[in-house]
């Protein structure tokens, strides 16, 4: 990796800390900076400004995820939609995903009032949907899945998943049992996926998937 | 009705709209104060904090929403089950519902840091999802719904059109046709709810059901 990249990872890493750190609406500069141990001149060398630096931040998620996703595209499509529910689950102890999460749902909120972070956003839904209904299409042709309008299953499937998460984070403890993500991931599985299975294919457990993750 | 009572729907209705109009992170006394034609002293005296006012804002919104859903207490579980569902359903068009509810989202995102709205919250998430699992067991009762498990059920339910709501409201143009919450409202009506129907038992349609809201 070249000093520039390695630089940029360790820029892309601090903005990761100062969003869990601080939140998205408060965040300043050197924040950034000092969770990145750099200068604020260094940011501001390679980003004029937060939002340019905000930017190639969501960009550099999406491509993470893109490229995450794409290492599983030569498993069978069951299996691969099971993997893209087990990403949205994690345990209430798992704190800085929540902080993380939570900073995003800040900068959400805020997408209306700024065009370019609404741009990566709308990157965002329509990756976590094409990503959906690629898989679909993947398992329709190979017989795996039953015909089914791929586009509006994904969309329920990615509002059902975002819904979860949303109310996991901002929730306290009055939560379903286990944790918002788990329930709803397993309610989705055994609701949706399930009947979209063809006869005799199986598909992996949540519990599987999170372990396979986690390896 | 009492003039306190009158007094008191005033100030609501300003916070309504001083929260549509300057969203949560800046709203002061002094924007809600004008919305509602009052002094912001008047307002100190009713409400010690900006904070108390919201949260007893916040308590006449669920107070409000529980009585609406109280009216439809005595028709078909199937048809409160589609009218649960259709209050989530909202057009792009609709700029003030589309602006409250990102300042909720907002709020949402502070929840963790502030014990007093995040009670609040609990306590919308569970209205929100006892509602569900009470008409599910008064359709289990009834035999109109074929026996599930309701608490996970209304979990996944109220998950998938919160979901939907919050990426209608914080994407661009890039969304599913009609509208996320649209959309997602038919599929959760298609794929959720029509599985859960015991043999012969009908439901309205999402758009009657929407017609019926407007009346």
């Amino acid at each position: 990796m070249s000093e520039e990249a390695m630089a940029a990872d360790e820029i892309m890493d601090g903005v990761y800390r100062a969003l869990c750190e601080h939140g998205y609406a408060e965040l300043t500069m050197q924040d950034i900076a000092d969770e990145c141990e750099k200068s604020k001149s260094l940011l501001h060398y390679h980003y004029d400004t937060k939002e340019d630096l905000l930017v190639a931040f969501l960009d550099g998620i999406l491509a993470d995820y893109e490229q995450r996703l794409a290492c599983w595209a030569d498993r069978p499509p069951a299996e691969r939609l099971v993997e893209f529910i087990a990403r949205f689950v994690f345990t209430p102890e798992e704190d800085e995903r929540e902080s993380f999460h939570l900073a995003l749902l800040e900068m959400r909120s805020q997408g209306p009032f700024n065009e370019r972070i609404q741009e990566q956003l709308d990157r965002s839904d329509e990756l976590l949907r094409n990503s959906v209904a690629d898989i679909l299409d993947a398992g329709i042709a190979d017989g795996s899945f039953e015909p089914v309008d791929v586009d509006r299953t994904a969309a329920l499937l990615v509002a059902t998943l975002d819904g979860a998460r949303t109310r996991q984070i901002t929730l306290g403890n009055a939560q379903p049992a286990a944790s918002y993500t788990r329930v709803v991931a397993e309610e989705a599985l055994d609701g949706i996926v399930d009947p979209l299975l063809a006869e005799g294919v199986d598909r992996p457990t949540l519990s599987d998937a999170l372990e396979q993750l986690d390896d």
